[in-house]
C-alpha cells in the first residue's frame, strides 16, 4: 500500500514538474544556402609562396607559444605568455603593443596602423585550461609532433584552443608584411589571459578601448579558429552560449554538522552531514537522470529558434547527421541523452541550457576505508546559457531554488559568467568570411552558435559589431587530454594543414580590407 | 497551481515514507546501579611502586610504538609495527609469539603460559587511521608531548586509538613479571593490523586459534582502552555497533556519459553526467536533511532497547546530560541533529543506525573554473549497524534500493563490514571489571555499546565469550587530527595519568586471575 501511495505521488510530482522543460522545435523546412554567397575573387600568390617557403619557421613559432604554459586557473606562466604575445606584436610592427594590467591576469593590447580606412578588431585569448598530465600520451607543454590517423599533428595544451590558430594567424600577418611591406587593414588587438576563467576582466579591457574601437571604422571582430571537423567539413559558429560558473559548498555551521574539522564517523548518529546536504542540494536541482533542470522558472526566458536559426539548422542537418556518430565516438560516449539523433541532437546541443557538475569533493578519497564525518563538501558547477538567459537571472533562480528547498545554508561562490552572444548570418563581415570559404569550395555548415562559451557579448551586444570566429584546419581535445591541431594532413584529406590555414587567413585579411 | 500540486504530492510522499524511521523509547525508569557490585579488594603495592619507579621507561616504550606509523589503509609501516609487537611479546616472556600472515595485513599471535588455570584472551589492534598532517599542531608520528588544559599529553596518531592504552597494558605486564616473576593468569593475544579497514581478515585469525581459545578456560576477552572523559567520568561500553563500508561509483557506460575520460563541458547538452547520477543516487537514500534513511526496510530489523539496555541508559543519563555539551564542543558541533538533548541524544547515539558519506570525489577540484564533464564520480559510504542489523542485509537493501530507483548502473564495492556485538552487564568478567572501577570510586557509566564499530562479534557471538574494553585514562581525537592521551593530568583532575592507567590494569589482571 505504502509503495502504491509513493508511486502515485511521484507520478503527480513528475507531471507537475516536467512540464517546464522546453523541447526545441523547427517550424520551417527552408534552409540557408551558403553557396549563394559569391566566392572571394582575390588571389595573393606571393604571400602564399612566402607561407610555403617559411613553414619550418612558422611551425617553430607556433610550438614556441605551445611550450609556454599559460594556465590561468593555476596562475602558471601567465606573465611570460603575456610578454611573449606583446613582444610578437612589436616584432610584427604594431605601433602600440602593451601588457595591460587588470585586477586579475593582464590583458595585451596592440594597434597596427596600416594607414587604412578600415580596422579589423582581433580578439585573442592567451590562456589555456589546466592539464591532468597522467592522461596525456605526450607532455602537454612540449609542443610535440605526433603521427596520427589524421596525419601529423602538434599535440599540446592550447594547440586547438586557442594558441595554435592564433599563432598561425600571426604567421600570416608576418608573411603579408614581408611581401607587401604592410597590412591592408588596421588591426586593433585585444587579448585576455582569463578566457578559461570565464573572462572576469574582459569587460574592463573592452571598456578601456571602447572609444578607440568605436571611432576606428571597425568592420567587425575576428577570432582565429580552426573550424573543420576530421572529415574536412567546415563548421562556422555565429555565436556562443553564455555561462554561469559557481562553487556550491555545504559546511557545518550553527545549524548543524562539524564546524572545525572532520570528526569520527560514529558521531554521524548525532551530527548532520554536510556531504549529504550537498548531494541533496545538487540532486534537488535536476530530475533523477540529471537532465531536466528542476529550478523554478529556469527555462522561462528561453525562446524557440527564430527563423534565421531554423534555416541554419536545416542547412546544418545533413552534415550533423552524417558526422554525429564520429563526434560521439571521439568523445567516448556510447549514446546521446535519451538516444537523441539527427535534428533532435542538433537542436538540443545548440538550443539547450544545461546544468553540470565540473567537480565535487569532500572528505577522504584515499585508499581503503576511513570512517569520518567530513565537515564540508564542495562542488564546481556550471550552466550554459542560451537566448535569452542571463547569468544574473540564472544565478538568482538557483539561489532562490536552494533557499526554497531549505538549502539556504549552502554557500554559492560565483566564479564567472556572461550572457550568450550571436551575429547575424547576413552581417557584411560574416558574408565576406563565407565568401572566402566558398573560394576554397568549403561552403560551411553554419551554426547560430557554438555549444561552448566565450565573452563575445562584449563585441556583439556592447560594441554592436559582428564577430567571425573562423578559419580552416582541424583540432580537438580542448579542455581534455591529448589536445591537437593537424599540421600536415594525411594524403587525400580535405582537412587543411598549417600552410593552408595561413593562406586562408591571408585571403580573409585582404577580403576584410576591401 | 503547479506549486500546490507539487506541495500536496510532497506531503503525501513525506507521510508515506517517513513512517519508517524508528524512534528509540524507554519504557522503564529503573536504573542499573554499578555501585552495588563489590569493589575489588586486592592490593599490589610492590607492583604499583615498580610502575611509579619506571615511568620514564614506560613513556619511552609507549612513544616507541607511536613513532612507528602503521596506517593500514595506505600500507605504511605495517610490517615494522607487526614485528615490533611480536618482539615486545617475546621480550615479555611469551612462550609463543609470531607474526601470522593473512590475505591482507598480518596478525600477531602470542601465548603466555603462566601455568595458571585461567586464561585471559587479549585482543589488540596495531593499525591506525590515515592522517592529514596539515591539520595537526605536531607531526603525527613524533610521539610529541604537549602541554594542554588537561595536563601533559602525548599527541600522536594512535595515542588513544589504540596503541597508547595497549602499550600501557604491556608496561603493566612487564611490571608484574618484574615483581612476581610471572603473570597470575595465562594470556592469549590476538592482534590484527586491519581494524581500521573493518577487519577483513580477523575472522580468519579467530578461526585459526578458535580451538585453542575454546580449550583454554578463558574468562573472556580484554581490550585495553582509556575510557574516562575529560571530567574524569568513566564510560564503559559493553559492545559496539556493526558496520558496512562501501564505495559507490557512477561512470559513463553503454547507457550514457563519457566512457574514457572527461570531455569538454559544452557537451553536457548531449551527454549524461555521472557526477549528477551519483549525487542523485546518494540523495535518493536519505531525506533532504540527510538523517532519515529512505532505503526500503532498512529499519525493519532494528529492535527497541531491551530491559537491560534501558536500565543502563537510565543509569547513564545524568552523566550523559551533564557532559554532552562538552562532547559537542569537543567535536566542534553547534547542535545535535534536530536539537536532541538528554535522553533523546543518548538513545539516538547508541540505538540508531546511520548512513554517512566518508568522502566523495569526481572531476576537477583545483583552483578556479574548469569546464569539463567528468566521466566518473565516487563516494565512500558507511552505515553503522545496531541489533539486529547485519552487514549482508544492509548491503542487500541498499543495492535493491538503487536498482528500484533506476541506479542499477552504479557499482557498489564492499570494503568491509561486521555485525554489532554486545556483552551482558551480568557476565562474571564484566562484574569483575566493574569491581575494579569501584575500588577506585570510579563507578562507571555503562553503555550497552559504543557508537563506533569493531569486530567484537567474533568474540561475543562466535566464541561466546564476554568482552571487556576497559581501563582508565583519557584521550580523544581518534580518526581526526591532534589525537592525544593524557600522560600527566593537571592538578586536581580525576583523569588518570599513565602511572594510574598501568596500576588499574594490574588490578584488572589480578582480579581476572582470581
Amino acid at each position: 500500500m505504502r509503495r502504491f501511495v509513493v508511486l502515485a505521488a511521484l507520478l503527480t510530482l513528475t507531471i507537475a514538474i516536467y512540464g517546464q522543460r522546453p523541447e526545441p522545435k523547427l517550424t520551417t523546412t527552408a534552409a540557408f544556402d551558403a553557396s549563394t554567397i559569391p566566392p572571394y575573387r582575390g588571389d595573393h600568390p606571393k604571400v602564399y609562396s612566402w607561407i610555403d617557403a617559411h613553414q619550418p619557421q612558422h611551425l617553430a613559432a607556433l610550438q614556441r607559444w605551445l611550450k609556454q604554459p599559460s594556465i590561468s586557473a593555476q596562475s602558471v606562466g601567465i606573465t611570460e605568455m603575456a610578454s611573449m604575445l606583446r613582444d610578437d606584436l612589436k616584432s610584427l610592427g604594431f605601433k602600440e603593443s602593451e601588457v595591460v594590467p587588470t585586477a586579475g591576469h593582464p590583458g595585451v593590447f596592440g594597434w597596427y596602423d596600416a594607414g587604412a580606412k578600415k580596422t579589423l578588431v582581433v580578439y585573442l585569448m592567451y590562456d589555456v585550461q589546466p592539464v591532468e598530465p597522467e592522461a596525456w600520451q605526450v607532455k602537454p607543454f612540449d609542443g610535440a609532433l605526433v603521427d596520427t590517423a589524421l596525419g601529423k599533428v602538434v599535440m599540446a595544451r592550447g594547440a586547438q584552443n586557442q594558441k595554435g590558430p592564433e599563432r598561425a594567424f600571426f604567421n600570416t600577418l608576418e608573411s603579408i608584411i614581408a611581401v607587401d611591406g604592410k597590412l591592408p587593414i588596421n588591426l586593433l588587438v585585444i587579448a585576455e589571459g582569463e578566457e578559461e576563467l570565464s573572462s572576469p576582466h574582459m569587460p574592463d579591457l573592452v571598456a578601456k578601448y571602447e572609444t578607440r574601437i568605436k571611432s576606428s571604422n571597425a568592420v567587425g571582430v575576428f577570432f582565429p579558429m580552426s573550424t573543420q571537423d576530421p572529415s574536412g567539413t567546415v563548421n562556422l559558429f555565429l555565436g556562443v552560449k553564455g555561462l554561469v560558473y559557481f562553487e556550491l559548498e555545504a559546511k557545518g555551521d550553527e545549524r548543524g554538522g562539524p564546524t572545525r574539522s572532520e570528526v569520527h564517523g560514529s558521531y554521524r548518529a548525532l551530527i548532520d552531514s554536510p556531504v549529504l546536504r550537498l548531494t541533496q542540494a545538487i540532486a534537488s536541482m535536476t530530475s533523477p537522470d540529471g537532465n531536466t533542470i528542476l529550478v523554478d522558472h529556469y527555462y522561462d526566458s528561453i525562446r524557440q529558434p527564430n527563423d534565421e536559426e531554423q534555416r541554419l539548422y536545416n542547412a546544418m542537418l545533413p552534415s550533423w547527421t552524417a558526422h554525429e556518430g564520429a563526434l560521439r565516438e571521439g568523445l567516448g560516449a556510447k549514446k546521446w541523452i535519451d538516444n537523441w539523433t539527427g535534428v533532435e541532437s542538433l537542436l538540443h546541443q545548440l538550443q539547450d541550457t544545461t546544468l553540470n557538475v565540473d567537480g565535487i569533493w569532500g572528505g577522504y578519497s584515499g585508499t581503503g576505508p576511513k570512517t569520518i564525518l567530513p565537515h564540508k563538501a564542495t562542488a564546481k558547477m556550471d550552466s550554459r546559457l542560451v537566448p535569452d538567459q542571463t547569468p544574473e537571472e540564472a544565478l538568482r533562480l538557483i539561489r532562490q531554488h536552494l533557499n526554497r528547498h531549505g538549502f539556504d545554508d549552502l554557500e554559492i561562490r560565483l566564479l564567472g559568467g556572461y550572457p550568450p552572444a550571436q551575429s547575424s548570418v547576413n552581417a557584411p563581415m560574416i558574408r565576406t568570411g563565407i565568401g572566402v570559404y566558398n573560394k576554397y569550395k568549403l561552403a560551411p555548415a553554419i551554426a547560430p552558435r557554438l555549444a561552448g562559451s566565450a565573452p563575445y557579448y562584449l563585441f556583439t551586444q556592447r560594441l554592436g559589431l559582428p564577430m567571425l570566429a573562423g578559419g580552416i584546419g582541424h583540432g580537438s581535445g580542448a579542455h581534455g587530454p591529448n589536445e591537437y591541431l593537424v599540421i600536415e594532413p594525411k594524403a587525400g584529406s580535405t582537412v587543411a594543414g598549417l600552410a593552408q590555414i595561413e593562406k586562408f587567413y591571408a585571403d580573409l585579411v585582404y577580403a576584410f580590407a576591401e
